[in-house]
């Protein structure tokens, strides 16, 4: 099969790369050729397949179409500017998330002769806003209080009245956060998730803004690309026509993540943890959803971890070569 | 004050023009100059203010640009391809729905230093889908299951986002079945709820296709009228970041609006009432929607009719003259 890759260049993105490049195939169908596009060439990883890597600007006229022309039975489609960007570049952001997203349903539409790919949609609980209930329900209606949330719930809206055409088959994906994130520290409200694993993990300090008492819900990148996998080889008969899912994930309290990381890795890594409270991160925090009710997407197969101390395992797993420092 | 209406030949900006041109003000703001598009020159009313009125296609570029450039601070945005037509062409539907109004919502994102109009936006019970609760919540999430409605849903997202940036204020009216809409019977499949009241009162046989215990939500074009005036000048700090509101109207079976129509015009009239039943119109109408809870709508001052008697005494009035035939 022929699969595209859009944002391929991003983490989880490159994380869905590397997985495909370790299995060879999708379900039961090996891959022939990968195609990845991003506003930088992503890598190639080493395959099996033929991989085709290209620096793409799907805003712009045409590039979709050149896209799509060999038919991919197969669209991933992750590329999207980060909701901070958005945010400060309104422009950019309708650019990047609504005109290319749109871009992308409209090329594979224009290919007609029977074409209808399997299009798995990145979308994002940004698409919900506050004032929540305790448990978001997959029914919460759509109210995103950010740029990014609107653009991701036009997306949906698109998707859906697209498949529902009969255009293509798509699954769009509401990612919780994405916890452990590799990499640097991020700078980002929700770093902080993150960086109190990573980082005293690595031997590093690392600085908690909040009190222990916050709840938030997360998946593992591991977890991220399952759900990708998932969403590209299921039977979407089941679907219906909502075709956007809350995805699963652990909700815990920082003080439960940092109790699994002292589980697994002992009190000596935990004592690298540094509070420092910030009001105003607390304050951003405190409007963030806390959990959602992802029964739509468990009965239909999708899984996530079951608990914090999976997560921090994966992480050490799959980033760390199974050793703390 | 100047103020801007788009679909303006249209039933119901027909009536609201005809309404400013009878009160020569907007609250307490006297009009000085209206201006009127549509895809064909709308008649322009007898008033004591201004009027421009020409044939326009939003979608086409530079021409919302031109419609905002003197800044009017009232935008009423009722263009639109009707629900059959976004249906039976998809291209024409997304170029009207979706790129006119993203059109003027740029448009005047565009015209800068400081310009903020009040921007009343037509959406419709269209944006909710199939399976519903017996009464709509404001918070039920928006699945529509037309590209009428997925464009509508597409609105209300823009609307909020561009309120919540501050390049307009924003008010989005989720419009309930206009009954009883003046003019030649309907070949829609809910034209029978409009035919059964107005070809009787004119002497005319009407068919009903439906069982009687039928049940659906109305508002008469005058109360639909009073829905835009009312967002046209209430205070807008109450609405908060959902920008859109489900309408109040008058929950009815059709034996009630038979029962209104016998009280008001007599057994003569209702005997011109035609039962036919038809299995397709049947089927159709058991998908729609019943009843919606507009508690937000009437917390924040929009008034409907407070039963059918009321509905039909309008018609009687506006469209009649005050005689029955």
């Amino acid at each position: 099969m022929l699969v595209l890759v859009t944002g391929a260049a991003g983490m989880i993105g490159r994380k869905f790369v590397e997985r495909l490049a370790r299995d060879g195939r999708l379900g039961s169908e090996p891959i022939e050729k990968l195609a990845l596009t991003d506003v930088v060439a992503p890598a190639e990883p080493n395959a099996m397949f033929t991989v085709a890597s290209r620096a793409d600007d799907i805003a712009e006229p045409g590039v979709a179409q050149a896209l799509v022309k060999d038919r991919p039975q197969l669209i991933v489609h992750l590329a999207a500017l980060v909701s901070g960007e958005a945010e400060s570049d309104f422009e950019k952001g309708y650019r990047v998330n609504l005109d290319g997203t749109r871009n992308l349903l409209e090329a594979v539409r224009g290919v007609g002769h029977g074409y209808r790919p399997r299009f798995v949609f990145a979308s994002s609980i940004a698409v919900f806003g506050a004032p929540f209930p305790a448990i978001i329900p997959d029914e919460f209606h759509l109210t995103p209080l950010t740029s990014y949330g609107t653009q991701k719930a036009i997306g949906e809206l698109l998707l859906a009245d697209y498949t529902r055409r009969g255009f293509l088959d798509g699954v769009g994906l509401r990612f919780p956060t994405i916890c452990v994130r590799p990499g640097a520290p991020n700078k980002a409200a929700s770093g902080f998730f993150s960086n109190i694993i990573r980082e005293p993990l690595a031997g590093k300090e690392a600085v908690l803004p909040v009190p222990e008492t916050v709840r938030h819900t997360h998946a593992s990148p591991r977890a991220a690309v399952a759900f990708i996998v998932h969403a590209a080889t299921m039977d979407t008969e089941a679907i219906g026509p909502r075709r956007s899912l809350s995805m699963p994930g652990v909700c815990v309290t920082v003080g439960e993540q940092i109790a699994s990381l002292r589980k697994i890795a002992g009190d000596k890594v935990v004592k690298r943890i540094r509070r420092e409270p910030d009001a105003a991160i607390t304050r951003i925090v405190a409007g963030w959803p806390e959990r959602f009710d992802p029964a739509r997407a468990t009965s239909l197969g999708f899984r996530a971890e079951s608990d914090f101390d999976d997560i921090v395992r994966a992480h050490i797993e799959d980033e760390l070569g199974g050793k703390v420092e």
